[in-house]
């Protein structure tokens, strides 16, 4: 995770997977990475990836390795580890700039209504297929995802696993704008210089003031909802785990 | 209303009208399939509707001429029909799928938010006319419409009898997804025999979520705006009533 | 101020600008006009501006001029009379139709989610350019933008400066509907007379039930914020004010 001189960068990429999936020994170091950006002198975070995949969510395979023994006190500490993880991005003072490279699933979609400007290159879509695979949604993506785009198409995602295009995101308020993957990079580092010009100050008090009735709700639903997420993590033991997947709703 | 194997099958029919409008029976029967429905082993809902119209709101003749004899308490009856007509839609806890086959007016319109899933036909429209008919909004569709069409659009609908799109519907995410009518009943069996491929305790437990705090603002809406409804209906009886609905806002 | 037989005209013609920019003076002078049309007979009101541009929020230049004496007095004294104004337009109980002819800036943007109708020109364009000009939001924005266009697009417009084009305030809910400039002020009226030729009592009892959930939320917001609205009126008078704004983001 690479340091500039006026904003931090976080960049997802999971050595051991294609398609940068989240394990809690990386949600662990990107909240590292959030907890150091949120003292130093840097004005905002770009949070950004590595390849042609966003983020594809949890880990899944390498959850159910660590479930193999103690089951309960495993899903627990899972849990509470991405409980942990969303509530470092919705606690986070400084404006979060995302840029979208690719797919964003499960997890990974889930963090962006945390953030505050999401840049999207053409290529990337949007899925959380939990009802699908068997599971229910983690995260706060459960509250923010009907009220960004209403309950008639967030139910068509987690229900029916409907894979939301970059244009949809974009035009039903997920995301902030889509950007041609040519110029995508481009554009993004254009914005966050435009950005990182302004006054520290007023950066971290418009997203106070934006955040301010919106924060407190978050963080309510982060910690009361922690029950469900746990029942979920157990049945992903049970015997009809693991699923597959839908034919064409693989990545 | 047929049941099938896995799933709860309500056909809105109104045999006395060609619009399929509500009377207090029929919002009776609705609620005792509902309920019914709660404890069986059905895993969702299908609400679809025979004819051209999906449902042309409250059967304004036929309410006048009940409210003839006792005009305070006859209203108070309708307006408490009314309101434990959506109250059985705010609690049903399994996914209710709405098939969308015409014009959804009134009363027909508000119970749409309440739903889960909902594939509409191209030929489908919207409209609350209260304003324009000189009525005042029934059910939680005075909440449920500004917060998913914005205040500006709701209140098009609502002061200036406004005809919504199947097309700006979706777009604006009343309806989940818009179907041309040659394919609009095969593709809603697909997506229902889809989602009954889930396992039960997933859908609902799924519903539960997206539905948790909305539920409970739902249920108090409904509750305390009462006096409202019943207001309305006496409204009915006045010298005003019943009035024509502008021409171009007839079905 | 004209005042027809039915609604109440509120004309927006800031003689020392070209702009409509709004000082403290004429602030006053439109909650005066909101005050006495809320208790004569007008049904409802209209507001619209003068010339090619809506309003380009506050007068700057004026304010600072304003400034000079005793910052901190006055800086409290400008904060109120924005307080004033914005709650004036949240508690006023009939409804509130503006014909947007042109651009609106800033607090004159802020003022149109808390009317009940926008109708706009296709020339109007839309924007809040707070963090680029180093200043935070004024108004409810920082609540009703989010809420009505997501906190992506909001924040693209807050963070970025971005200027939001008619259709794309329409297509995202800010304002009800866009008309060509040809027909706008043809079609405003029409719509206007269309509107009061609805019962008083109607169109302030839908109005009521539209608001009943957001009016507290709003007065809260307006009231809380105080402090926030009061550090920026300071800021206007440290060393790095005023700025110019970035090439192609005037007017």
């Amino acid at each position: 995770m690479p340091k500039e001189e006026v904003f931090t960068h976080i960049l997802l990429s999971n050595q051991t997977s294609d398609n940068n999936a989240l394990t809690p020994e990386i949600t662990k170091e990107v909240q590292r990475a959030l907890c150091s950006a949120a003292t130093d002198d840097s004005k905002l975070l770009l949070l950004s990836a590595v390849g042609t995949v966003f983020c594809s969510s949890l880990d899944y395979s390498y959850l159910i390795g660590q479930l193999s023994s103690n089951r309960r006190k495993e899903s627990t500490w899972i849990a509470e580890a991405i409980r942990d993880f969303v509530k470092a991005f919705i606690q986070f003072k400084k404006p979060i700039v995302v840029a979208i490279n690719g797919p964003a699933l499960g997890l990974g979609a889930s963090i962006l209504p945390l953030c505050d400007i999401m840049w999207t290159n053409e290529k990337a879509w949007f899925q959380k297929p939990y009802a699908t695979i068997h599971l229910t949604p983690t995260g706060c993506s459960f509250y923010t995802f009907p009220q960004i785009l209403g309950v008639a198409l967030a139910n068509k995602m987690l229900f029916c696993g409907w894979k939301l295009t970059a244009q949809e995101a974009c035009s039903r308020g997920l995301v902030s704008q889509v950007f041609w993957p040519t110029i995508f990079s481009q554009k993004v580092m254009l914005w966050v210089k435009e950005m990182v010009s302004c006054s520290a100050m007023v950066l971290e008090e418009s997203k106070l003031l934006v955040r301010s009735c919106l924060k407190s709700v978050l963080e309510d639903v982060n910690e009361k909802k922690m029950p469900h997420a746990q029942t979920t993590l157990e049945f992903l033991q049970g015997p009809g785990f693991p699923v597959q997947l839908p034919a064409g709703q693989n990545l």
